[in-house]
């Protein structure tokens, strides 16, 4: 099982408001997650029914590999999670419809989590579960959601296969969505499988920025809203509301990870920096120590989120993605170009840090926070 | 987009109770899935940057094919609807768990509609959106979930890749839980590919037995509940009771479209019986006209909704599977050997008819029904 969209919280000051008092239990999750990965492991022998076999190694990873002969196949399942909630609030104050880009937050949780394994994503398929079929009477905002969902296709490059759009009144809240994308992409050439044993110490790090709090850290955002006077209206800089802030649309890393590959670069490794803020940079199951020696500028809205909640540095890129929303493990030699090339794209990058031999820990120096193993419990 | 689960009901008697009266109303879903469906067709192209085409037949068939060289690649995401309800209150009132049956349920949604296009599933990946972490606080009921999947992976030869558990508290319903499974698979080798101008006037019909209601057509038999004193505890037949009956799960067909190959034996086309009932049967775009000469008996259950409903056979045709789940369109010499080998896999299965030259409607003889090209409109 992949994790979902949220991370546990580290000890917390007297009124800081950390993920656990957000409403999110994992004790509760954590058991079932465990039985399912076990029995999901089970299966994998099937594969060899048909002559195929898995790549074990993507087991704990954000996306499923299968070796199917020429190259390596990828699928995924992900769910947008509670940031379409800040988009209904938003949609009521404003009167905008901002599903557009709650369409491209929930391609960017597939297709980024996708990539990471190094697939090219090819087909994504929508899951649109609303609470019934009046969702779908408000014309304007089901346009946009289907015009946001066209355009992150678009950008990514990925063919629309289809999928559901099921009206499911006793399950999905009156007057919510529950969306969620399914993508299936090809590791094509098998080299540029990113999974396994191809980190090592010398190995540098690269952050691509994030846009804002993407859609990890929505419940507690959305928590942090009943302490602001102004709520969801409150400015975090001028002319910017908090709201607007929080609907920034995750960025599509896509793009950067198929240039890289026409550029002749092969990430050694990726990590999508998702629920579990920066802890995600110890995703990799090695012994390795990740040094950072550079953050990237926090994003306001992430610095807001962070004063507001009386987060300190360690809660805070414990939980959020501060500034970085992708990170990229490439051979020293390719790191600059790397960044030239997410640049290229639009996407602003830096080279962080290095990997190197060690126990396993990330030592983020600038902000003098370490995280060690048992602090990232994903597999 | 493939089709939600459930079907437009025709004029209805004075106290039926058809499909509109159950809640859904298509009036406000089918512009959406329209303009989805367009939005989606022009998403093609991008796999041509990739090398790679679309199966331009597969768009508005239960699966999207993408012609990747060696074989085909088909995927899909498939939500369960409704039956979990049906589920808790059924638990609520016995005290057992039929998450179990619900797993096989939801797969099947995804396995049956992925095999119609001749793909052999190969991955699965489970969606579960609860409504708060508390719902997998249950450790019976998550369990018997994470045991029913496995066994219906198991079933079918694929494997269980991971998935999402995320808990949505304010957008699934306190206690509730969403269920989808994303499904990838191969068409290979690529003569099984069972979209476009295979079929032909002179295919025969094979019909494969369902176990009942399967997962379409929930919403009309929860209704039905309304109107029965004794709820879901009244006993269709002695010793079954409508909700045990209504839980039966949905009958897993991959196993005999898988063991049709190894039999020599490619259908020309395939339809799953789900949301449109028999209306299904004319799902392929050619104009044929399909003669049925002989019916499946019909599951109890469904006997049962038909009479209590109070609809006629137009009506229940149209809405509930009526004991067929699968339609196969194989080749006339291949027919009595299709049934020996549904059979063999464990699912009973009847030669039903034929298709033949002639205007586009499906003529059900034995109870004198004819379902025209206007009583479908899926594309």
């Amino acid at each position: 099982m992949t994790s979902a969209s949220t991370g546990h919280g580290t000890p917390a000051a007297t009124d800081t408001l950390s993920y656990d008092q957000a409403g999110v239990n994992y004790d509760l999750i954590d058991p079932l997650k465990v039985s399912a990965q076990r029995a999901a492991a089970a299966t994998a022998s099937h594969l060899l029914g048909h002559g195929f076999t898995e790549i074990a190694a993507s087991r704990g990873e954000s996306a499923y590999v299968v070796d199917v002969g020429p190259f390596y196949l990828a699928s995924i399942v992900e769910c947008l999670g509670s940031k379409a909630l800040v988009a209904d609030e938003m949609g009521a104050l404003t009167g905008r419809s901002y599903y557009d880009g709650i369409a491209q937050d929930t391609i960017a949780m597939a297709v980024n989590d996708l990539i990471t394994v190094g697939a090219t994503p090819l087909v994504v398929q929508a899951y649109w579960a609303a609470g019934g079929s009046d969702w779908f009477g408000d014309a304007r905002r089901a346009q946009a959601l289907v015009a946001g969902w066209k355009k992150a296709c678009d950008t990514c490059g990925v063919a629309w296969g289809g999928g559901e759009t099921p009206a499911l009144a006793g399950i999905v809240e009156a007057g919510r969505i529950d969306l969620a994308a399914s993508c299936t992409g090809l590791i094509n050439p098998k080299q540029r499988l990113s999974v396994g044993d191809k980190l090592g110490a010398g190995d540098t790090i690269v952050l691509l920025a994030s846009s804002g709090i993407h859609a990890n850290g929505l419940s507690l955002a959305r928590k942090l809203v009943e302490r602001l006077p102004g709520g969801y209206l409150t400015e975090i800089e001028p002319g910017l509301t908090y709201g607007d802030a929080l609907l920034a649309p995750t960025v599509l890393y896509s793009p950067v990870t198929e240039a890289l590959y026409k550029a002749g670069i092969t990430p050694h490794y990726c990590a999508n920096i998702t629920g579990h803020g920066w802890r995600k940079l110890l995703r990799h199951p090695g012994e390795f120590t990740y040094r950072i020696n550079k953050v990237p500028p926090v994003t306001p809205v992430l610095r807001f989120i962070q004063q507001h909640a009386k987060q300190d540095d360690r809660e805070a890129y414990s939980t959020l993605n501060m500034g970085a929303g992708f990170a990229l493990f490439v051979p020293a030699a390719d790191a600059r170009r790397t960044v030239e090339v997410a640049q290229a794209c639009g996407v602003d990058a830096i080279v962080a840090g290095q990997v190197e031999a060690g126990p396993k820990q990330l030592v983020i120096e600038p902000i003098g926070v370490t995280f060690g193993n048992d602090d990232l419990q994903l597999r």
